[in-house]
């Protein structure tokens, strides 16, 4: 173990999700001490959470401890805490706590969290996800609905249980939806006695007129093409007016439904409103060209919580991993040189987002993407899909486990993680009979209902 | 799907575990139908927990769905509910919502959990290790403990958080302390700055005057060897007085730790005392020589729920996984052979419990085994456990999956599963400086309490 070096400048990184990592690891040789914090212990490849949330992977596959990552970086330290609130004038951090913390820089890469746009009451009965945490309410509440439904003897009820309501037809949205009715046709399909789960009900509902809209129309189309086919339900221009225990209003429609999962916005981490810098309507904040935080030049925001405009194309830089790593190792180049060079007053350049493409998949062998300007869809972005995202997976051995667990869901059509673990039952349901009687007429009639739809 | 036979007899099964789960498949060719009730959807490999709680295995690699496991046996039926009381006189369940179900047969294989004599207000500091979520809480307490004494300044302080109690030496003890032990030395050791992770201190503190009492004196003594080697701090004879938020007392002497586990006993489910059969001390029911309660021929126990002597030795038959199977298997016989026979009084034969040896895994090629009156230790007998427990898991997947996470454990020496999620920090800890004020001064100390250890 090295010796820190205690008269060198203290480079507080809050968050450790892509750009906060990026951050600390871009500045392994600069003469700092890096403090990371975060609220969790693990950084989690949010692009996975979708198979997280449908059983296709555990969870330790897509999180990797944060401190394992800078195991060998010396001047880089790692705390598992929160942070609260900061103070930029007297360079000052607050920890849920109430103990405190100063730095020389500070880096916020907090993220953020999904947004109901202002209606916080849909949360209980639409969750988001963005968490490990959220995935797996979202897993025990997709699984949990089929039990119910092997155990009810309603028929309107167990239609209820058996639809899957998901609101947002971005990226997210597109793969959740997809990712259900796969895990219903080819995982569960024989598993339930007493209905055919590939009569589950799914439906994507979106606002706007296409799915995917950050990529081009023809991508959009490619997905909604194959996510038909696959039997989603897609709704488009169709906004949800209220979301509660029974389900959706959307377009003035009632859709009963038990399972309802929100991916329709996200707002950046509330840690923003601290700094006391404008923020845009998602709460991000709106940073000066070089991701600082205007009037307070040691204060940098970046990732999903930073508002910045593409210098090219004067679109605003999109919440995506790629954006936030670039962001990350553009402000840690700038305070590396500021240090090294013991000034803080240069002119900075400005950050200019390189856009490598985007991609997302829909089902077994099925995707979209645009790479360079080239549009793809079908196998081969299905393939540069699970390429990429192999690649960018933190730790080598979660690239094998996932690389096995995917080749082992491909081949055997099941999915490994389908276990309910960690939420008690949102309901209970009795499975045979009901109160019965002691005569033999009550007996059989319990039997039989047990039975009638085998 | 097949269409089920009203008029068959129901066999209801309590209890997916490994009795359960061979009751249910032993009855696929009989004419019944078997209803399986549990209130896990999934069937728990226990052996394995501790590799759970240690962060070896993920939680879906042993954890199998349970109606995945009888997909293709047409006549069983799988409900995810949770039965609270029986009532044998009537056939009659009662579930936990007040809906009641009727049986013919009833196979009640509930199991155990952890049992504190009489002291249950242990529980929340001492947590045992039966399910899932135990495995889970007590993965999240060992992580979250070096995660605290990395943000400790007080000395003593993260002496308690870096000590580790595990209080009972059978086979979950003596497993669970050699791999807290080894996720310290191997995994943990370049994880930190302001501790070695190596001198984590690991107590495992036993009544009785060996370990493993179940297996024979030489194999006790080979595990406490091995143990010591490791660097586990093990006491015989001491018996704990006293579990609190500190830590525990053992024979006057009291020892800080924040994080205890429980693994000195355990007691039947409750739902044993609802048959009107007598039970013994631990809460397991007093069964027949066929399994049946006593004059209820028609309701079975068996499993870690069964009070049963072996016919040969005289000794009660132990609580482990090979019973419970062996138990299932023949009530199950019992059955088929009366309901072809269409009769219930025929003279029935009576279990006999084939020991087929028992073994413990200490660390790192270290295990005793025992089979057939051979006895073996080391690396032999690591491998045959290994072995052993590969070809006993549920699921060819998972049989693969586990095996490529200990062989990447393996050759890393990291555990892939260091992950903290689902529960809430149990305190949280302030990581850089006190209540720091303005002045340079406090601020270079708040550096240099950040540094001091590094």
């Amino acid at each position: 173990m090295n010796q820190g070096n205690v008269d060198a400048p203290v480079v507080v990184v809050i968050g450790g999700g892509f750009g906060g990592v990026a951050a600390v690891q871009a500045l392994a040789n600069a003469p700092v001490n890096v403090v990371l914090i975060d609220k969790e212990n693990h950084h989690l490849f949010q692009p996975l959470l979708y198979q997280v949330a449908t059983s296709v992977l555990p969870t330790s596959n897509i999180a990797f401890p944060i401190r394992r990552i800078f195991r060998d970086q010396t001047n880089a330290y790692v705390f598992n805490d929160e942070v609260v609130s900061i103070d930029c004038a007297a360079r000052r951090l607050t920890f849920i706590n109430d103990r405190c913390a100063r730095f020389d820089y500070l880096i916020v890469a907090a993220g953020a969290n999904s947004s109901y746009f202002g209606n916080d009451q849909w949360e209980q009965f639409a969750p988001g996800m963005k968490t490990l945490d959220d995935a797996l309410i979202i897993r025990n509440r997709i699984l949990r609905a089929f039990e119910d439904a092997e155990a009810e003897t309603d028929p309107e009820a167990m239609r209820e249980h058996l639809t899957f309501v998901v609101v947002g037809g971005g990226a997210t949205g597109v793969e959740l939806a997809g990712a259900i009715k796969e895990l219903s046709v080819d995982s569960l399909s024989k598993d339930y006695r007493r209905f055919n789960a590939k009569n589950a009900r799914v439906i994507l509902i979106e606002a706007g007129d296409r799915l995917l809209p950050s990529m081009s129309a023809r991508s959009s189309h490619e997905a909604l093409k194959a996510l038909q086919k696959m039997g989603v339900e897609v709704r488009l221009t169709q906004a949800v007016t209220q979301v509660d225990e029974h389900g959706v209003t959307v377009n003035g429609e009632t859709i009963n439904a038990n399972t309802v999962v929100w991916s329709a916005g996200v707002k950046a981490s509330s840690l923003g409103a601290s700094l006391g810098a404008p923020l845009d309507r998602n709460g991000r904040v709106l940073v000066e060209p070089d991701c600082s935080v205007i009037n307070q030049p040691h204060v940098f925001v970046i990732g999903d919580m930073a508002s910045i405009k593409c210098a090219k194309s004067g679109k605003l830089v999109p919440g995506v991993a790629p954006a936030a790593t670039q962001m990350g190792q553009f402000v840690a180049k700038i305070i590396a040189d500021e240090v090294r060079a013991g000034s803080t007053v240069r002119k900075r350049k400005q950050f200019a987002y390189l856009d490598k493409g985007s991609m997302a998949t829909i089902g077994r062998a099925k995707a979209v993407a645009e790479v360079a300007g080239l549009k793809f869809h079908g196998l081969i972005a299905w393939l540069a899909w699970l390429f990429v995202h192999l690649i960018l997976l933190v730790g080598f051995n979660n690239r094998i486990l996932v690389f096995m667990s995917w080749g082992i869901s491909y081949i055997s059509f099941s999915k490994g993680s389908r276990i309910i673990s960690g939420n008690p039952p949102s309901r209970v349901v009795s499975p045979v009979g009901s109160r019965a009687g002691d005569s033999p007429e009550d007996r059989r009639k319990a039997v039989a209902e047990l039975l009638q739809r085998v």
